[in-house]
């Protein structure tokens, strides 16, 4: 299909290059165009604006930091579309926007979907991502060929705004295992533990998950890179606090607390694991 | 091997079980003698006190709710221990009790072993627990057979008091983990999210868990019954927040407070999932 790609970054960068390789016609759009000289020498085609790349395209896919971000694009996006477009937002952002943008765009026959992800850069880089994916059934049918390179599972949760919804859900659950596993791991060093041994006893058990291998992995070699940065992460759980409007998240209220106070000191480039920061 | 078995509830009902099928010559004894009926009628003796479960056992293994219990029995078996016994705590208890009891125990030329575990009363019933063992290495090797009729995994994490602290390492993720699965569920029932399919995104994802899997499906049944006790869980967490002195371990004290409001409410008989009850 012809595909233009906006949004080039951690995720956005490998989750294009797989659909290159799948044999799409791929041209790329990024505010930072240095991050799109990999993709181009890989044989995609680089635009110098939204409106140049979603010229002639089927499909459109925007992967943005910021629900600002994404209104900004599809702004632009709705302005230059040809008949029957496709618009696929991978960002994680707000399942109200994504409702919003859905109304926009039909209005204009573009149907938007939202689909975004979770299996971070290496999931990316595997073309293993779990998408979530609301909106219009058959539009998605259109664009399973794009999603086929990027994706291990996708599952469909209904109207606008529910594929949103479903990444929320799940990002409630990583900010739970996050912070646990952080607190877990400072415990575990405060007492004078072997952390492997430690984590022979846990890994096995009831709370395990590849997310605790992740972090730990992270702690023991004293790194703070990101996988996820801080700054996405308490981007996300506002989002989820907003969509829970309501319901008491204390869990999810305190995880944001934590994380704002660690990004105060430490950045929020920071990966999530400095976390253990507020612990220590 | 000859052992007593001492606490038959929930977890120490089906462990004893699988040592007496084992082959091991298992006396139980229980606060409430009802509890020990279906053993007996496997082929357990049943002694009407600790003096007498102990009375000619090679091995004493302890499951019991509170470390005052703990602390209670192991003053009767220290009494009436003969030479070169070794008694088990496999209870979820205090590290500093667990070194109390060591000191006292080597006095006396009875070794004690910290040996708490985890996988729930399934784990139990399948011999797949895993065991956290600190104290005495040579004591460890001699109790190999004991253990081996209802572990899948035996690590040992140091002298006495390391199980113990392994145990509320476990724990602390543990709690993270619960309340981060009951939030979750809570945010996806409120936005109208078909919970099977939201599993079917979330739990390939790095935040999945088996833990996630019991929750869920309890949460879904609309089932409060306890696979883990909320006034056991409420024991451990407080437990891992006083070896954790000094720490600052805010997700932990969320969910203990969490945990206390649901409590107070609904009761500590019902299960850790519960906890949605706060959010709703």
């Amino acid at each position: 299909m012809r595909v233009a790609w906006i949004g080039t970054g951690l995720m956005g960068e490998p989750m294009a290059r797989r659909v290159l390789e799948a044999g799409h016609q791929v041209t790329v759009f990024n505010r930072t165009a240095a991050r799109t000289a990999d993709l181009a020498s890989r044989g995609a085609e680089v635009a110098d604006s939204v409106a140049a790349a979603v010229a002639g395209s089927e499909v459109v896919v925007t992967m943005l930091p910021y629900p600002a971000d994404v209104e900004r694009v599809y702004t632009e996006v709705f302005e230059h579309a040809g008949a029957d477009l496709v618009a696929v937002d991978c960002s994680t952002s707000s399942p109200a926007l994504a409702r919003d943008l859905a109304g926009r765009g039909a209005a204009r026959g573009v149907a938007v979907l939202d689909a975004p992800v979770s299996g971070g850069p290496a999931g990316a880089q595997a073309g293993t991502l779990s998408v979530m994916v609301g909106g219009d059934a058959t539009a998605l049918e259109r664009i399973g060929p794009v999603l086929a390179a990027v994706a291990g599972t996708v599952v469909y949760h209904g109207g606008p705004g529910a594929g949103q919804l479903a990444k929320l859900v799940n990002q409630t659950l990583v900010a739970g295992v996050t912070l646990a596993a952080c607190e877990a791991y400072a415990l575990a060093e405060h007492g004078g533990l072997d952390i492997e041994k430690v984590l022979a006893s846990v890994r096995p058990g009831v709370a395990g998950s590849p997310l605790l291998d992740f972090l730990w992995g992270k702690l023991r070699a004293g790194d703070l890179e990101p996988g996820f940065k801080l700054d996405h992460f308490i981007k996300d759980l506002t989002l989820a606090g907003e969509a829970g409007g309501g319901l008491e998240l204390s869990g999810l209220a305190n995880v944001i607390e934590v994380a704002e106070r660690v990004r105060a000191v430490h950045g929020g480039d920071r990966g999530t694991q400095a976390l253990i920061k507020a612990a220590e």
